[in-house]
């Protein structure tokens, strides 16, 4: 794959209970059209990632509502829903579209209005994403679920809450620094362990929090880039994406993500890339425990040991594998069909040199979205324009 | 464009009080997967139409369910909405992916569940697909729509009641032959004109009905079939997408669709095609004013001659251009995720000469699936396999 990212733009993450999600998408869109010094009327089509806007909104068709309020009704539009990697799908559907020839601009973005609904409608909104009728109408909602995830994990390989706090330590302190971030405090083990229990062994800290937000790129073919002299700051050189069982319940073990591990193999697979050529990373940390699962599932670390990660500085911004140099989910935030086109938001920031945290010669990255409890997931491998030697694979 | 229909398959539509979305989505599957002589590990990639499961399901993540339930998690799978062109939108995904190469195996699915859920709280949910902001907290709902396009469109042409009413009896006398059509009865003009008023002059019969339906359709590339040596019958040529603004009062016509219009002009364009060539159309009849402006948008009737095919016998089945020869929405049903697929389906069916209401030497064919009021539109072109001479424009 070989697409091209010109411009990509972030809203402030958190609370916003003056605004629509019109006008936060508008303000996503227009801020990555600006970077990439485009107006609306280059963009042939617009992908957008939502998941619940039905629940929150009382709104569907949000791919029209977003063509239509930065005023290009005209182009074609449509929405992805996915869960929690609906950005993700948006991000990778809008991809295939430039790379089959059918647009040469493509607008991706997702948003997502989590506070203006009450916490227990939000909570039985989020669980959508699971499976209705072995999961939700049993009461299993996400802590829960990631409840069950986290004790399986630390019952198998001798982990503790400790050492998954680490991850929140980390990625609260990575948040400090950057401006969209919901959450600008640093928090220690000591916080992330006696704050409030969620689903026990998962705390208020171990989770991520609710969050209004949208995000936005603008993808070019590399042939329209070239004639219209558009500048081009990162490649999309790989998607991968997968599935796995709705429900936890079928699964043979919920302390790995196969759908993780899948989607990944054929991201990298391409991109033409392993993960010993990645030096930038955003998973998908909706609950501490998920960052631990992702870097085994990237081919970071062992089964195991993606819990130390952060205990021994291998996931901090000068370790071996920066991961979540943006926050993440846990400090950044996670309006959950925003977070894939984020994570690229971010991304495209480091490979630009001018993320606020920083990773030295980043030059392969990666992102790392998961829907539900990983029953879907898709990965991104992006780099820097004018990088030889890897990416570019088919 | 050229992505080659290697099966085809709809579920009867109407009331499937016993059965939910997931059972309705494996017997569309499976059917068009049989169909395609094809066992469902073949698959790569899954895509979901479904405008509002979270609504009337409790279900989001559609995609990953279908995948799961077909016992093949693992697949890349997602959902596409745009309201009522969920499927089409579904559809024009999964040949992206083909024609990327991101992909040589698709099931593209659409479905909707909508007799569980109270007409009352049904016909909020639909109103989904209109402006939340500016429409739907005004009270205005889905046929209320369709009766000020009605107005508007009667006045401007000097159209009455009884030239809109004879669209619903060719559909109706169509669906009487369609083995899976929710309404198998006739009915007069005289039945439409006395029927229940919904929102005048839109009465029941001018509506189409709530229905539960799934249907689904393999695509495999060219290169594919030709190396698996699977059966191919039909090859999709073209495809073209567009929108409008979300709410009527931004539009300066209610009586013409301007996004069907443009994505009527993309999709001919991208397939090489005229409307002089074509031979079958299915088009989306929610109402019967919405199947006059179709045959318009479509290129086939100047504005205002639209309602007076059906009266002449142009779009019947032994026609000038016959529309609708499946019943169309309002005799075959509109389970609204699922009909853009439905109309492939059907087509697929005219292009192999095995429909019920066949139409001689059908050779090239039309879908048009629109969301909302005419928001959106995608208009897919099909031609028979080694049909030279039209086609595979680009």
């Amino acid at each position: 794959m070989r697409v091209t990212v010109s411009g990509a733009y972030s809203t402030k993450f958190g609370k916003h209970p003056g605004s629509s999600a019109r006008e936060l998408l508008t303000e996503a869109c227009l801020g990555a059209l600006d970077e990439a010094d485009m107006t609306p009327e280059a963009v042939d089509e617009v992908h957008v990632g939502n998941f619940m806007g039905e629940l929150t909104d009382d709104q569907g068709h949000m791919g029209v509502m977003t063509a239509d309020y930065l005023g290009t009704a005209g182009v074609s539009a449509t929405r992805s829903e996915s869960a929690c990697a609906s950005s993700g799908w948006a991000f990778r559907n809008a991809c295939a579209a430039v790379e089959a020839g059918i647009a040469d601009v493509t607008l991706v973005a997702g948003v997502e209005m989590m506070h203006a609904t009450g916490i227990e409608r939000l909570t039985d909104a989020l669980a959508d994403a699971a499976d209705n009728e072995y999961e939700n109408s049993c009461g299993l909602t996400f802590p829960g679920i990631f409840a069950l995830i986290a004790r399986d994990y630390m019952d198998e390989f001798g982990v503790t809450r400790e050492d998954l706090a680490e991850i929140s330590v980390k990625n609260r302190a990575n948040g400090v620094r950057n401006p969209v971030s919901q959450y600008q405090e640093e928090v220690t083990v000591e916080d992330v362990l006696e704050a409030r229990p969620i689903a026990p062994p998962v705390s208020l800290l171990d989770s991520c929090p609710i969050t209004d937000g949208a995000s936005a790129v603008v993808l070019v073919s590399p042939e329209y880039a070239d004639d219209e002299g558009i500048e081009t700051s990162a490649v999309v050189v790989g998607s991968g994406a997968s599935t796995d069982t709705l429900a936890l319940q079928d699964r043979d073990a919920l302390s790995r993500t196969l759908s993780a591990e899948r989607a990944a193999e054929r991201a990298y697979e391409n991109a033409g890339v392993t993960p010993e050529d990645i030096d930038v990373v955003e998973v998908h940390d909706c609950f501490t425990v998920a960052e631990a699962l992702a870097v085994e599932s990237l081919g970071f670390f062992e089964r195991g040991e993606g819990a130390y990660a952060a205990v021994e500085g291998e996931t901090a911004s000068d370790g071996r594998i920066p991961v979540n140099t943006s926050g993440g989910l846990l400090a950044k935030g996670h309006p959950v069909g925003a977070t894939g086109v984020a994570q690229i938001v971010e991304l495209t920031k480091q490979l630009e040199g001018r993320h606020p945290t920083q990773v030295e010669d980043a030059e392969v990255a990666v992102a790392h979205n998961v829907g539900g409890s990983g029953a879907s997931t898709t990965v991104h491998v992006l780099q820097s324009e004018g990088v030889e030697g890897v990416g570019g694979g088919s």
